[in-house]
């Protein structure tokens, strides 16, 4: 069965109810596609919100930083924000009012708890650099103990969270759909393109097939 | 003469400071290729991050919301922080540590000005509109007071803020360029795919020069 999301008052959508993800599972797919989150913390009372790389192991998301970083050394019991965002399309409606995004959005709240556990921070960096480049961490150097400690890990739960999503065609107003306008999506994509080398390589070194089968097939 | 940002502590980077930029210019770049932002407020205490369209006019940022939506509603008089990340590539360091990402990102904080005056808020809604569908102010239904009515426009000075630019190959240890591993960028672009057609659409309607040019060319 599925497992249900959990529904507060800041989870639950205001506006367009309909547009909602209600699982984990939905949860997951917003997730396991994107490369970067938007984290938000409150410094000093105001709201700061930083790029940066996450990853996922079951129901507990995962964030990284260097210890000497001030957003995250905030952030240990004290609440954040984790949206994560595709942008799929651009909706143009008949008109301006009803012009809007094809978007799949993912928002986590919650305190996350420091990782302190040597094995858990190991499979939390995993995730993290899985996330952005599959292969590496069975490829490339693995970490040092000193570049262990100078790394803070941080585990947020997936238990309150929204998911939030907008596809197809423009929604006008009734009587808009008479006007002599053209309507659509402009699709919107993230592409990689072709791994360009390090100018240090020695000359000779093969892409390795985990890296080069990522980039997108031009059609 | 560059007109230059403001520093202030939370503007001044901590990390990498030689990863800044510094101007006007610096910051407008970003903004100016963005269709998304991330908005972060403070809601009883905690922080949401939300997507939102945002368009630019000179030294001020336009975002826009339903007037029942919360996270705008509680902004009027509040601190805001808006962050705009364009994510560049992957890169592909000799040790899982140096991993990193190549973006451009800018973040601005301030406390956001609801737009009460009428030309101002039609400016506004146009700059957000163009930014996201450049040319379609001019071709599709302009709002109606009831529509203009049921929008709140706000307007950020672009005084404090940050720009934050990563480009270019791993940075290594000394020692790990002597190991035999690949190591490079994986380049992330977004493209804009052919336009699709509304269903509702009646057969024969031409898509729009504007619209059509902004399909992103397959090389």
């Amino acid at each position: 069965m599925e497992t249900p999301l959990s529904r507060t008052d800041r989870t639950r959508l205001g506006r367009h109810a309909e547009r909602a993800g209600t699982t984990r599972s939905d949860l997951d797919a917003v997730l396991d596609q994107g490369m970067v989150c938007h984290l938000g913390v409150v410094v000093n009372g105001s709201p700061r919100v930083i790029p940066t790389g996450y990853g996922r192991i079951g129901g507990t998301l995962y964030l990284h930083g260097s210890t000497g970083a001030s957003s995250l050394a905030a952030s240990p019991s004290q609440e954040v924000c984790v949206t994560v965002t595709h942008l799929d399309g651009v909706v143009l409606a008949r008109s301006v009012f009803n012009h809007s995004l094809n978007y799949r959005s993912a928002i986590i709240y919650g305190v996350p708890r420091p990782v302190t556990d040597p094995d858990e921070k190991l499979a939390g960096l995993r995730a993290i650099t899985e996330r952005l480049a599959p292969g590496q961490w069975d490829h490339a150097r693995l970490p040092t103990r000193k570049e262990l400690a100078a790394t803070t890990v941080l585990a947020l739960p997936l238990t309150e969270a929204s998911v939030k999503v907008r596809q197809g065609p423009p929604i006008d107003e009734d009587e808009d759909y008479a006007l002599d306008l053209w309507a659509g999506v402009l699709p919107v994509r993230q592409v990689l393109d072709a791994p360009e080398p390090d100018p240090r390589l020695p000359p000779g070194v093969p892409v390795p097939p985990h890296i080069a089968r990522r980039a997108t097939p031009t059609s």
